[in-house]
């Protein structure tokens, strides 16, 4: 099969999540990514250590998130890698980074220098918080910008401190963003023969991910959103939507209309709940008195009941559950990659299917440098 | 400034939230999106009550994921407004929806119908879990998907019980993913001539979203992620990783390394805790210890001290607190939009920029069929 990014050469400066995660989605869409990383230590991301994991001098955590990808060693010090790097420019299409703002100026890979060169370049930039303003200098992680854009008082319950979401959904989002830019840009390129400059910032996409929360607060008086007192999934959502204790474990009840949930579950509803509007006023005690119900039998026997009424339910289930699930096995959503040493990684895969094909790549992680010698050699560097 | 993506024609057969996230993103790159909606009723988004806030006969939410679309009315189980439809599918680019598997087969709109009558189209369709095993007929639902996907396991603290994500990540990521892999092939198809579908699944988008996770859980002996004790912001991270709370609110620490934090809050290090390995073993010991001192404190305090030092921190801010930020000011992140019936909204902005610009849209979501007559004339329907 001929990917759709067959033949398309993006030149990754980026550490970390973000980038990363960008430059992983455009290679297994077809995209040859060439890491550029400084000697030895290569890029930061090598070092951040997942539950103390490694595979090699790297760790787990870049293994999953540079599968896939090339890497070619410079320094960006040096005024002789620079020349080289320059000259590589001319054979890619993308390039991207997330550098701190003013990085790239120094060294003269800014996008208006790039320009000048390669009029074509698609280039892309990711900051933490933009490029102007009191936070340009501070440092673009995903916890902090969850931390400052509001994120953190979406999730968990009422009492509970601010609750971070446990992955880097920023960085994820604001990658996945970057692509999105990239890849218009491409299309409009393949038009007017232009390229473009495509920014995005952890901050921007963060707010973006909020835009049901934001927009609420915007036009409802700037009040706070509230979340629920047991089982919040949702701090803008009335009853049921949460998540309900059982006998033996936890169950998700989504939009369900009341009645037909009370109905279901054999649970009378008093009056004072029959109308929808309600249902978000009084969501805490509406809440309980579902709790008080769920608890007294099992995860399966509600979920058979609710099922054969098309009633939007699911079990909780952690990692151990949802791989003995036929559904996960069907997927086939895991895949084995071998390091250059011999290593075999189990990862994920890519999540889009192209038709029908599940878009898998043996290609590990690259060592710092490992495609060095073959790089110079294609592009007579 | 002309857009990425102008000229290019999307038909949005998509509901709530990931489909029509999706076609968001394009409108906002400049496509025109036209979504293809039920008489009367619309697609069911229109009535997701967020707070009970509706603007007209719409829900708030709905307003704020169709900004910037146009709305034609055609009963797909007719055969006259299928035939009408099958006209305007020539005259489309890219075709996206989110129903359930066999909705679109039944009527004749499945991808190899569609391939047949326009072999240029661009066919994207989301499900829940796929097209086959036991899930393919359950409810694709946000939360519900998060819960059978083991996130609810990586937010909240240890002790708390499964912890969603106050947002619709699942759906938001499912959206990201489809326009990544629709705009992919029409890269291809630039090359080609040749049209191609795109699926993606909320499950799978999930599970891709906790590559992490996974591949730690896959690699490491199958042992399930453990939340701090308190303050988790990330199951895999060691200390000081996490949410402190000071004397007067919270505050982010991200990767930092110990000894240095430690001699910026003048708190002695044991000498147990100095090497790096020890940091994610006794992460609760040590995140118990920091805490000690951060609650004596106030937030700005620690910032300014950990800021001298760039070692990465950020204060926890509520919608309120952000909004009053210079830095949130700058980013000009929210914008109005104007309802045909003059109701003026606030709301964000695309986070992409292209060529530095912002990319605003004032055109508001349209009302069930706005757009019918205007579009029938034009494509001679």
């Amino acid at each position: 099969m001929i990917l759709p990014l067959e033949g398309v050469v993006v030149l990754e400066f980026a550490q970390f999540m973000a980038g990363p995660s960008a430059g992983l989605k455009l290679a297994d869409l077809g995209a040859r990514v060439i890491k550029i990383e400084r000697p030895g230590a290569g890029e930061s991301g090598r070092k951040i250590a997942i539950k103390n994991l490694f595979i090699g001098d790297d760790s787990l955590v870049f293994h999953t998130i540079n599968r896939n990808k090339e890497s070619i060693e410079a320094n960006l010090k040096d005024e002789k890698d620079l020349a080289m790097i320059r000259k590589l420019l001319l054979r890619a299409d993308i390039l991207l980074h997330n550098f701190r703002p003013g990085v790239m100026e120094k060294i003269g890979l800014d996008y208006d220098s790039v320009k000048r060169l390669c009029p074509t370049m698609i280039y892309g930039e990711i900051t933490g918080y933009g490029k102007e303003g009191p936070w340009t200098k501070k440092p673009g992680q995903d916890l902090l910008v969850q931390s400052v854009s509001g994120l953190a008082y979406l999730s968990g319950n009422r009492a509970d401190a601010p609750t971070p979401m446990g992955i880097a959904v920023s960085d994820m989002l604001t990658g996945a963003h970057l692509v999105q830019g990239i890849l218009a840009a491409m299309i409009q390129r393949g038009r007017t023969g232009q390229g473009a400059k495509v920014s995005v910032s952890l901050l921007e996409s963060t707010l973006d991910f909020q835009f049901e929360g934001l927009t609420t607060y915007l036009n409802s008086g700037m009040q706070a959103p509230i979340r629920a007192e047991q089982g919040n999934a949702n701090a803008f959502l009335g009853a049921p939507y949460g998540i309900y204790q059982t006998s033996d474990g936890y169950m998700a009840v989504a939009m369900v209309p009341l009645a037909r949930l009370t109905e279901a579950m054999e649970v009378p509803l008093p009056a004072e709940y029959r109308e929808p509007t309600t249902w978000f006023d009084q969501r805490d005690a509406i809440m309980r008195l579902l709790a008080s119900y769920f608890i007294k039998n099992t995860s399966d026997h509600w979920v058979e009941i609710f099922d054969r009424q098309d009633l939007w339910c699911m079990p909780v289930l952690d990692y151990k559950e949802l791989l003995e699930q036929e559904a996960y096995r069907v997927l086939r959503m895991d895949q084995e990659v071998v390091t250059k040493r011999g290593e075999v990684l189990k990862t994920t895969r890519c999540p889009i299917r192209i038709d029908g094909e599940r878009l898998f790549s043996s290609k590990s992680a690259p060592e710092v440098g490992e495609d060095s010698a073959v790089i110079r050699r294609e592009f007579d560097l």
